[in-house]
């Protein structure tokens, strides 16, 4: 018989927000009138801004037509969308060419540890995006440090401590913590990863959102970056496209294995293997997004999900919490010291029936901590602050 | 530094559609003016049918509306979906919970390797389509055994020779050689896996094109095909969504490992770990397939194809080659005995200006053959006829 393989039995039993999920269902099947409000998975909610739904209804609409009908695309994506990309998201600071059009974030991270190997080691933040690690295990991968992000060392990890590692996984603005490095601070990384011979994959997915003109959207406004970096960005969280599913990963030239071999050649070899090409009705959206008028329409919906962050937090300044995040991103890390996440999670769930993420499920230093997302629909949002304000915590 | 993943090393220099659209560019340099007709690689040439191409357009706008709106849907698919995908395609052979939504075939492939992980040894048909083998070498697998198909032996492997392993990749009609596996063989395929142990991976990508009443369209027409195979199926070939992205592979709740645990429930691990869901508006589109409107359609547009075949096999018959396949395949299978696939290639290229898909690119076994899609609009296909009819070939 095929025998099951083993990174699967390595796996902790359940991911972290079917497990949410299922809470969640098994809260309604007891309350089956509770108006939940899901401020848990950090899910969009508001719709597509109108120039980008109309260029997806024209990619649509095109297919049905001789002239307008495309199969295969590029595996690495639409020439245009890679320049705006280029352009738009890295004023130029990488070419078309290095930026590979994906089907989202989390995809092109489980395609990433498919191209490492499964003997390389890795370093991750704690707490950190579940994918990071569980990719990792399922491809093998048994060498995983983890570095403390807390309140008290300002959520950026004491490289002092850190052992080398062949991979750093970072993410800025970071999920779940909130946190955004500074430029100093990538500096003091970059030049970490490039005594140890490291390869930083640098996660920008919530880069859109930094509001902060003096802190850095991407690995590579830090200088020679490219050489010990690559980037993933998505246009889940820029502009809603989680359902659409749209990303990209950018793979400089300059990156190289320890022979002197390029990175990026493999990266094209694997994603020309085993990937297809992002949908072309979504690529077109995609460049809709990048022109001006998308780019304002944008601009308005994370200003909308920031506003609501800061309602939620003026709704937690009534309980006994400590807040961070929040302002450059779009949901809120709360630390209830000296309680159990999953407790925390349990009570908000059963006394004000808000949705949250456990801050353990993103590691061990997540704690003690809940992430509070706040997308939403603005009169949800208001509700949610309500019974927050309401909200006295039995545990 | 960080090592390149061996793996990668190898995985032969390029991978087959790549190098063919390498040899296009560099005649097109030398002849700028040649009209070119692509019948290599595998593209839909027609427009999405009207009531899908409504779907999709219908999906993307209400995408822009509040009441419209969707963000994550579950990793596994829109459940209406994975319904009509039972009832439509499988008569309900297969249970809606059974099949999971992917971003295509030869994605879900991909995963299916890291399901498996690097220890399993598989066979695959040779020729094959190339992602069984360079995905499976790419994810560290290096037992690798070739089952020959042959006009010999009709296209399907002599079983009594094959040894036992963990995977066997079956791809029925099989891309390239065409041959639609009868009942009684995929009988022998399906008793020779649980004699063995080992799992079916079944490829049906092209299932919709059989004509022929008698022959199996799935793996699980076959009694007891859902305690050894899986099955991936995609609405690329079926609809022409090969530029939309849209697949789905069936995991029997019967399959399972040596230990006796559910290998459909590490598929689902996977699934929610590595992948976010194909898109929202190609699920939409995908529903509208299989409407009774989108079946009627697809069946008109899958009859243009095989006209197509028919048209392309006529001009070939004025050359001395054995001609396979095109009459429950969009495509034909042609041998020029004692002749390479690639000498064949560069003199269809040359004097006919037409690109076909070397046969050795898709196994040693292919070796004297190339496959010519039949995917094109009448008059390129018409003009492909005219032109080898008059090829003159000089090898």
């Amino acid at each position: 018989m095929v025998k099951r393989n083993d990174n699967f039995r390595k796996l902790s039993s359940r991911y972290l927000f079917p497990e949410i999920n299922l809470r969640k269902q098994q809260f309604l099947t007891k309350h089956p009138d509770a108006k939940l409000i899901s401020l848990g998975i950090g899910d969009t909610t508001e719709p597509i801004a109108a120039s980008i739904a109309l260029a997806l209804t024209d990619a649509s609409k095109s297919l049905g037509t001789i002239q307008g009908y495309s199969g295969y695309g590029p595996e690495q994506g639409l020439a245009e969308l890679r320049q705006k990309i280029a352009e738009k998201i890295y004023h130029n600071r990488v070419k078309a060419e290095e930026i590979y059009i994906s089907d989202g974030a989390k995809c092109d991270i489980g395609r990433l540890q498919a191209l490492f190997g499964p003997q390389v080691t890795i370093a991750v933040q704690d707490p950190a995006y579940p994918v990071y690690v569980d990719g990792s295990v399922l491809h093998g991968l048994t060498k995983i440090n983890y570095l403390p992000c807390t309140p008290e060392n300002h959520f950026f990890p004491d490289l002092r401590q850190a052992p080398r590692t062949d991979l750093i996984y970072f993410c800025s603005p970071n999920n779940p913590t909130g946190a955004v490095a500074t430029r100093e601070q990538l500096e003091a990384l970059v030049a970490f990863a490039k005594a140890n011979h490291s390869v930083i994959i640098f996660d920008s997915a919530y880069a859109s959102y930094i509001q902060d003109k003096n802190l850095p959207k991407s690995i590579f406004e830090i200088p020679g970056a490219k050489e010990v970096a690559l980037e993933t960005g998505s246009f889940s969280k820029l502009a809603g496209f989680t359902g659409i599913r749209l990303g990209w990963t950018v793979v400089s030239e300059a990156l190289t294995y320890e022979d002197g071999s390029s990175i990026k050649a493999d990266w094209h070899r694997l994603v020309s293997t085993i990937f297809n090409g992002a949908s072309n009705i979504a690529q077109k959206g995609g460049i809709a997004v990048l022109e001006d008028k998308g780019l304002e329409e944008i601009a308005y919906l994370q200003h909308y999900y920031l506003e609501n962050a800061k309602i939620v937090k003026e709704g937690l300044s009534a309980l006994n919490c400590e807040i961070y995040a929040g302002d450059n991103v779009p949901y809120l890390w709360v630390r209830f010291k000296g309680k159990k996440s999953w407790d925390i999670f349990q009570e908000f769930l059963e006394r004000a029936h808000i949705v949250t993420t456990p801050g353990s499920g993103f590691g061990s230093t997540g704690e003690g901590f809940i992430r509070i997302s706040a997308f939403g629909h603005r009169e949800n949002i208001l509700e949610a602050k309500r019974r927050i304000t309401q909200l006295r915590l039995n545990i």
